[in-house]
C-alpha cells in the first residue's frame, strides 16, 4: 500500500476566474488511524460549481482555510478501518477532498454506496445532483401538469434531472445551455420540449415565442442576465427556484443583479434559494425514486470523466467553460471493489 | 349644483421625476347618468406610489391613457344615482380619479364606507394601506413570535401598519425611515423596537447592531440599496415581502438591482411579490380585525391632508421626497354627509 497522500491545497484564494496557481499539488505522509476512523482511497471526485464558493469566501460552508486541502465530496474504497461499521473495500460516498486518501471519524457523513450503483451515478444523478434537481423542482418550484418550466444549466448534471422530472411531472419544459449539441441532447434524448442555445440565439425571443403564457417555474443554475430575460416573462404566481448562479461565481465583487425583480410584484411571484444540505433526512426517499426513474429509462444522464488527480483544476476550469457533458467527475483511482 | 367638472388629466408620460407639466387641468361637462350609474362627488383623493406606475407603462394595470384622468382610489359622496343600491348622500370609496365628480356603473367597484369611520381612515388604516400592510406581513411575510421584522418606509401609511401588526404578533420590529422625527414617532408612539434614520445613518451597520440574529422577515416598500442592505443580513428561512420599491419608480430605467440576491440561496430564503388586489374576497375581514386594533389604541396612525384639487401633483411629489407623515391624502372638497 502507498505510503504517502498526494493531494491539492489552496495557496490563495481566487479573484475572479480559477488559476492553477492558487493551488499547490503535494505529498504528505499517509495518515494513522485513531478509534473509530475510517481510511479511504479516493475513486472519483465530484466536479461541483460550489467549491467555487468555498475557496473564495464563507457561505454555507466556512471558507477552506488557505494550505487545506480543497474540500470536495466523492466517492471512495475503504482501505482500512478501525469502525466496525465499515471495512476494508465497502464502497463510499465522503467528503473525500482534492486528495488519494482522506480520513473520516465516526462523526463524518460517510456512506455506504448501494451495491448496482456505479460510483459516478452515486456522485451525479443518485448523488447531490439528482438530489438538489429533486427537491429544488418539486418542493420548492412545486410544479403543476400544464406548466411551463424553463431551467438554465439544462444539459448539466442538476439542470438536465430537473427537467426529466418536470416532464414526468405533466410540465412542458424549456432548456437553456450553451452548445447546440447540447440542445440537441435536450430535445432529442432527454425529451425537453424546447431548447435555447444563449450562445447563438437571443434568449429573451426566444423565450417569448417558447413560452407564450410566461414561465410557472423557472430552475435557475446560471444567474445573470438568462435570470433577468426569465423574470420579465413570468407568469401569474410563478416560482423562480434559485439553484445556483454559475455564471457569477467568478465575479462575486462585480454581480450580474436582477434588474427585473420589480416583476416578482406585478406577477405576484416567489424567488427562493434551497440547498440539498437541508433535506438529507430524506434524501434516501429521493435517491430511491431517483434509481427507479433511472432504471425505467425515464431519466438519461450523462457523464464526463476526466483522468488523474493532476488534471483536477483544468477540469473545474471546465465546468464554468461549460465544456463538459452531463455529470463532471475526476477518476482519481480505480476501484478494486465490484460495483455489485 | 355645479355644471363643470374640474379633472386632471395625463398629457404625456413621466421619464424620471413627476413634473407638473405632464398633467393639464381642465374643466369638462358634468357627465350625465345612464341606467345603473351612480354620479360621486370627490371628498378625498389616496396620494399612492402605484400611481407612478400608472403613469409610465403597463403594470398590473394598464397604463393610464394619455388625455385621460389620472386614475386614483379616493373617497366620495353620492350626488345622483340610478342604481337602486346607493342614494345620494352615501358615503363610498371608489376609483374616482383625480376630478371632482365621477361616474360609477354596476360593475365598477364603489363600496360603502361604514359609519363612525373617517374618510381619511377609509383610505388609510382601514384602507388600501392597511390591508396591504395585513396580507402582505401575514400571508406573505408569516412572522412567528420573537422572530425579528424590519420594514422599510416604516413611517408611511402601509409601513406604519405593517410594523405594528408585527410587534402584535410577538416581533421585535427595526423600522427604516426617513427623517428623526420619523423615527422617533415609530419608537415612541407606534412601539417599535429600533428605528433607522436612511438619511443620516449607516444603514447597513445600524441593521447589523440592532439584528443580530438576522433579519427574519423584511417588509419592504423603498428597494434600492435598502434591499440590499437586508439581503446581506438574512436569517436561515427569512421571507423578504415586496410591498413595493419607491425609491425606484423614478428611475426605471436604470434600476438599482438587488445584487446581494444570491444570499437567498446561502440563507433559504424567500423573496415575494403581493398585491392587495389578489385579497379582495378576504378585505372585510382585514378591515374589521384593523378596526379592532386601531379602537383599542394598538395600532396609530397618521394622515397629512392637502387641501385642493390643483395641489394634488405636488402633493404626489412629496410621496417620493418622504415630506408627509402617515397617509397623504388631497381633500378636494369637503363632505355635505355625516361620518357617523
Amino acid at each position: 500500500m502507498a505510503t504517502t497522500n498526494r493531494r491539492i491545497t489552496l495557496s490563495r484564494r481566487p479573484k475572479g476566474a480559477v488559476t492553477e496557481d492558487l493551488f499547490k499539488i503535494e505529498e504528505a505522509p499517509m495518515p494513522d488511524l485513531r478509534d473509530g476512523e475510517v481510511l479511504v482511497k479516493t475513486t472519483y471526485l465530484s466536479i461541483d460549481p460550489t467549491i467555487r464558493g468555498w475557496l473564495e469566501r464563507d457561505t454555507y460552508l466556512p471558507a477552506i482555510e488557505i494550505g487545506a486541502v480543497v474540500r470536495s465530496s466523492g466517492v471512495g474504497e475503504v482501505v482500512a478501518s478501525r469502525n466496525k461499521e465499515f471495512s476494508p473495500g465497502d464502497r463510499v460516498f465522503a467528503m473525500v477532498g482534492w486528495q488519494e486518501y482522506s480520513v473520516h471519524g465516526p462523526d463524518s457523513r460517510l456512506r455506504g454506496i448501494p451495491p448496482g450503483v456505479s460510483p459516478t451515478d452515486a456522485l451525479g444523478v443518485l448523488g447531490l445532483n439528482g438530489t438538489t434537481a429533486y427537491f429544488g423542482l418539486l418542493d420548492v418550484g412545486r410544479p403543476k401538469a400544464g406548466e411551463t418550466v424553463v431551467v438554465s444549466g439544462a444539459a448539466g448534471a442538476t439542470g438536465s434531472v430537473a427537467g426529466q422530472i418536470a416532464k414526468l411531472e405533466g410540465c412542458r419544459v424549456i432548456g437553456i445551455a450553451g452548445s447546440d449539441a447540447k440542445c440537441a441532447w435536450l430535445t432529442d434524448e432527454a425529451g425537453f420540449d424546447g431548447a435555447i442555445n444563449y450562445k447563438t440565439e437571443d434568449v429573451g425571443a426566444r423565450l417569448t415565442e417558447t413560452c407564450p403564457e410566461g414561465i410557472d417555474v423557472f430552475f435557475d443554475n446560471v444567474g445573470g442576465p438568462i435570470l433577468d430575460e426569465v423574470l420579465a416573462r413570468l407568469a401569474l404566481r410563478a416560482r423562480v427556484v434559485l439553484c445556483g448562479a454559475i455564471s457569477q461565481y467568478n465575479r462575486m465583487d462585480d454581480v450580474y443583479a436582477p434588474r427585473n425583480y420589480m416583476n416578482l410584484v406585478m406577477r405576484r411571484a416567489r424567488m427562493e434559494g434551497f440547498l440539498v444540505l437541508d433535506y438529507f433526512d430524506r434524501l434516501p426517499q429521493a435517491v430511491m425514486k431517483l434509481a427507479g426513474w433511472v432504471a425505467e429509462g425515464k431519466i438519461k444522464h450523462r457523464t464526463t470523466v476526466v483522468d488523474g488527480l493532476e488534471n483536477t483544476v483544468s477540469a473545474f476550469q471546465r465546468l464554468f467553460s461549460g465544456d463538459h457533458e452531463g455529470k463532471l467527475v475526476v477518476r482519481v483511482a480505480r476501484s478494486d471493489a465490484p460495483t455489485s
